[in-house]
C-alpha cells in the first residue's frame, strides 16, 4: 500500500465517498488509488472552479465533505473563488492538493508555487504531509476538520513522493469536537429581551435556516412579538408552502436600513451583525440603527438549533402554533416577452416538490424571494461569498448528492460566464439539472452600482465594462457543444414550455431566458 | 481629481495605455475614471483569468506592462493561475485589485478577503494604498515595479475610498533602475571555459532568445565549437529562416537527459539549471550529467543581451558568421485525417510571415519545433508557468499589443476549456486570431505521465479522469455561442482550407482540428 492508496482507504472508511477533481502529473498516484481502493465516486471538472464549487453544493445538501483533487498552486488558485464562497457558506471541505516531491522543491520547476500561501487565505484548516507514514493520520485530521460544525475549509498538502512512497494502512478517526451548546445563562438573557416588549428582531443564519429551526423561530417570534429576518444570503434555506417563512434582508443598503430602523434589539442567530455588501460613499456600513443593540444567541459553531429549542422553551413558546405559509402562487403572466417579473412568475408556478434550487441569479433573483415563498417546499442554495461563478457549479454538487431530486439552477449571464465549463460535467455525468440563464446580456448589478457609486451619465467605454452585447452570447450553442441539450425562450409561453421539457428530461437541460 | 483618476493620469503619463478589466462594484470608481481621464484602451475578460493571460501576452509583444482591473481576493485568486504563468515568463504587469473602503473591512462583509495573503505568492511587488492622497505615487511606484528588467509583478490594492477619494493630481514617475551589466571578469571567465575545448553548452533563457542576440549566441558557438540550448519553454522566441536556430530542452526527463550527458560545462545565459518539470520516481531532477559543472553569464535580471555581446568580444567571434537557419518546409501530407504529425506540417507550411504564435497546445506543441525552426519568421509565445489556461488569453494580448500582425493560437483542447470564455473577448474587440484547437479529446499529456509514475494498466475510472470525451466537445459551437466564427476539419485538405480562411479574414476564427 502506498501512501495515496492508505489516504483513500482512510477517506472511504470515513464515509467521504465524493472526489471532485482535475488532476495533474502529481496527482497521478491518487488518481491511480481511487481505483484499486474502490468506494470513492470521482467527478472530473475541466476548471478547478467547476470543481470547489460542485464540492460546496455537495456538502451543503450531502451534510458532509466531498474531497476535491487539485494540481498544485495554480490549480488551487483556479479553485479559490469558490473556495472563498464555500467558506462564507460554511461549508465543510478536503482539498487535496498535489504537490512536487519535496525533493524536487529547490529546483523551483515551472509549477513550483507557494501553495501554504494562497491556501491559507481561505483555509481553517491545512497541513503539509511531507510522509508517506504520515499522509493516512493526516487525512484523517482534514476530515475531522473539516466534519467540525458548521463545516470547515480543510487543505491537505501531498507531494507526489508522499503518494507514492510506501504506508502502513489507512488511520482511524480522531475522536470529532462535539458542537458547543449555548450556555443557559445566554438563553435566559436573550429571552429576557424578547420579553422585554422592546421592538426585537432574530436575524438567522447556518442551519437554523432550515425547516425545523424556523419554525422553532416563528414559534419564538409568535410567542414575543419579535420579528424575524435571515442574512442576505444562505448557503441553504429550506422554503415554501407549509414552512415559516423569513425575509432575508434586501442587498441594497437603501432598502435594507429601512426595514431594521425601528428595531432596538438584534438576536443574532449563527449571524454575523447585518452589513452593507460593499461600502459607498455616503451610504453606512452597517444596517442597524444606533440606538439598536446586538445580542447573540448563538456564534456560528456553536449548536443554533438547539439553542433555538431551549430559547422557545425559555419564553414559554413549546406549545405556540408557528406562521407557517400558505401555499400562495403568484399570478402566471399571459404570453409575453420575458422580464424578471415575469420569468419569477413562471418559475414560482412551474417549481416541483422537493426540488433544489441552486440560484446565482444576482439582481434577478434577489427580486424572486416573495414569489417563492408560498411556492413548493425546496432547498435554496445561494453564493455566500459573493465570488460570482458559483452557480453551475453548486448544481452539480447538489445534482451529485441528491440523484433522486430535481435540480434547478436559475444562473445570471454574467456569473455563469465564470465557470461555463460546468456544463460539461452536467453532461459527462448526466445529472438532471434544469438550468435557467437570465441572459440580460449585462452584469446588470454593476449598472446600478455605478449609480450607487455616483456615477449618473457614463460613457460608452464604461457602458461597455459592464454589457455582455457585441456579441451577445448564444448560450444553447454554448450548452450544446458541450453535450447539454437546449433550447432558447424569448417570451412566457416558450420558457413554460422548455421549463416543462427541461424538468421532465432525467439530464441536464439549458433554457436562454432572453431578456 | 479623486484618487482613481489621479491613478489612471499617472498610468497613461508614464504610457501605460491598456488595460484588460473585469471590474465590481469597489472598482467602479477606476472604471469611471478610465473615462474621465481618457488615454487608456479597456478590454474586457468575462474571467479573470483572461484578464491576466492577456496582460501577460500584451507585455511580451508591447514590451511595457500592462493594468489588470480585478475585483478583490477573489478576482485575483481567479486570476491566479496566469499570473503564475507571467511570473515565470517573468512579464512586467500592474495588478489594480479593488479592495472595500478601508472603514468598511472591519465588518468580515462577504467579499472580505485577505488580498495580501492570495497577491503575495505571485507578486513581485505589493502596495495596499490607503489614502487618495498618496495613490498616484503608488501607482508610479508599481508602473517601475513592473517595468524592472526582466519585468515584475506589481499587484497595488485600491480601497474604494482611496479611489473616490480626493487627489491633488498624477504623479511623476520615480527614476527607473538601470538594467545590471554583467561585470568584465565574469565574461571573462565564461570565455575561459569556452575557449577550453571541454565540451559546453550555452543554456538560453528570457530575452536573449530574440533574433539578435540568438545570432549573438551563434556566432560564440561557431569561434568556440560549442552548442546552444534553451530552456523547455519560452515567453517569447523569435525562430524561423534567416534566424539562427536553438533547440529547447525536451519537457521529457527521458529525451533531455541524454542530450546533455557528454557536457562538461552550461553556460547559463539568463536561464535557471535545467531540471526536471515534474519528479518521477527513479528518475532525476535534474538534467545535468554528475560531472558537468554550472557556471552563469547572467542573472535573469542583468542584461544577458549585452553580456552575449560581450561574451562574442572576448571569444573574438566578432567576425564569425552566426549560423542562419534556411528556409526548409517539411513535406506537405497528402489528404489523410489529422494526426499531431500531419496537423504541424500544415501549420508550418502555412505560416504567414512575421506572425506571433500563441502555443498551448502542450503535448502535440512540443513536437512542433523541428518543422517550425525553418519556417516563415514568427514569434512563439508558451506557456511558461505549467498552469494551463493560458493560450486563449496570450493570444488575446499579443493581438491587442500587435493589431498590424496576424496571431495563430495553438490551442490543446484541455486547456483550452480552461480560458475558453476568451473566445468572446476575441469577438468583442474583432482581434485578428486564428485559432487552431488541438482537438484530441483527452488530457493526452496526463496518458503518458500516468506511465511515467508507473500506473501502466489504469481501470476505466481512472481513464474517465483523463479524457475529455463523453461527451465530445463540439468547439465550433463554443466558439460560435461567443461570436467567433468557427469550423471543424477532419482531414488535411480541410484544414488547410480552414487555415487560410481564418487567417485571410481580418477577426477571430477558430478551427476544431478533430485528431
Amino acid at each position: 500500500m502506498n501512501g495515496a492508496q492508505s489516504l483513500v482507504q482512510t477517506f472511504v472508511d470515513a464515509d467521504i465517498d465524493v472526489c471532485f477533481a482535475n488532476p495533474g502529473t502529481s496527482e497521478m498516484h491518487f488518481v491511480a488509488a481511487l481505483d484499486s481502493v474502490g468506494g470513492m465516486r470521482c467527478v472530473l471538472g475541466l476548471f478547478e472552479g467547476v470543481v470547489t464549487g460542485a464540492a460546496d453544493g455537495y456538502a451543503r445538501m450531502a451534510e458532509k465533505p466531498a474531497v476535491t483533487l487539485l494540481h498544485l498552486g495554480p490549480g488551487f488558485g483556479n479553485g479559490f473563488a469558490n473556495l472563498h464562497n464555500a467558506r462564507k457558506a460554511q461549508t465543510g471541505m478536503i482539498n487535496v492538493v498535489g504537490e512536487h516531491a519535496t525533493y524536487h522543491l529547490e529546483h523551483d520547476a515551472p509549477l513550483t508555487a507557494d501553495i501554504e500561501g494562497i491556501a491559507g487565505p481561505v483555509s481553517d484548516w491545512m497541513r503539509y504531509s511531507r510522509s508517506s507514514d504520515d499522509i493516512a493520520a493526516d487525512g484523517a485530521a482534514a476530515v475531522a476538520a473539516a466534519s467540525t460544525h458548521p463545516g470547515q475549509i480543510a487543505t491537505l498538502i501531498l507531494p507526489a513522493n508522499t503518494a507514492w512512497g510506501d504506508a502502513s494502512g489507512p488511520a482511524p478517526m480522531p475522536e470529532r469536537a462535539a458542537t458547543p451548546r449555548v450556555p443557559g445563562e445566554r438563553i435566559d438573557e436573550i429571552a429576557k429581551i424578547l420579553k422585554s416588549g422592546e421592538p426585537t428582531a432574530l436575524i438567522l443564519a447556518g442551519n437554523v435556516v432550515r425547516e425545523e429551526s424556523l419554525a422553532v423561530a416563528s414559534q419564538i417570534c409568535e410567542a414575543t412579538g419579535a420579528s424575524m429576518f435571515g442574512s442576505t444570503s444562505h448557503a441553504r434555506l429550506q422554503r415554501g408552502a407549509g414552512r415559516a417563512p423569513m425575509q432575508p434582508l434586501p442587498f441594497a443598503v437603501d432598502l435594507a436600513v429601512p426595514i431594521l430602523k425601528d428595531f432596538k434589539n438584534l438576536i443574532l442567530v449563527g449571524a454575523k451583525p447585518p452589513v452593507a455588501f460593499f461600502a459607498y460613499p455616503g451610504k453606512p456600513s452597517t444596517l442597524w440603527p444606533e440606538d439598536c443593540e446586538l445580542h447573540r444567541l448563538s456564534e456560528h459553531d456553536e449548536d443554533g438549533v438547539l439553542a433555538l429549542e431551549d430559547l422557545r422553551t425559555a419564553v414559554n413558546a413549546t406549545s405556540v402554533s408557528p406562521i407557517l405559509h400558505a401555499s400562495v402562487l403568484p399570478d402566471m403572466p399571459g404570453d409575453e416577452t420575458l422580464s424578471v417579473d415575469n420569468v419569477s412568475r413562471v418559475i414560482a408556478n412551474h417549481l416541483p416538490e422537493n426540488v433544489i434550487v441552486a440560484e446565482e441569479a444576482i439582481t434577478s433573483g434577489r427580486a424572486m424571494h416573495h414569489m417563492m415563498v408560498g411556492a413548493a417546499q425546496h432547498d435554496w442554495l445561494q453564493i455566500c461569498g459573493g465570488a460570482i461563478g458559483d452557480g453551475i457549479p453548486l448544481a452539480i454538487g447538489a445534482a451529485v448528492a441528491c440523484p433522486d431530486r430535481k435540480v434547478l439552477a436559475l444562473q445570471a449571464d454574467g456569473s455563469g460566464m465564470y465557470t461555463i465549463q460546468g456544463l460539461w460535467t452536467q453532461a459527462r455525468e448526466n445529472l438532471d439539472i434544469t438550468t435557467i440563464v437570465f441572459s440580460n446580456r449585462a452584469y446588470q448589478i454593476l449598472k446600478g452600482e455605478l449609480k450607487n457609486v455616483g456615477v449618473d451619465s457614463p460613457a460608452q467605454s464604461t457602458i461597455d465594462m459592464l454589457e455582455l452585447n457585441r456579441p451577445d452570447i448564444d448560450w444553447v450553442k454554448i450548452a450544446q457543444g458541450q453535450g447539454v441539450e437546449a433550447a432558447r425562450a424569448t417570451t412566457v409561453t416558450e420558457l413554460v414550455r422548455e421549463m416543462k421539457r427541461g424538468l421532465a428530461s432525467e439530464g441536464p437541460y439549458l433554457i436562454e431566458a432572453v431578456m
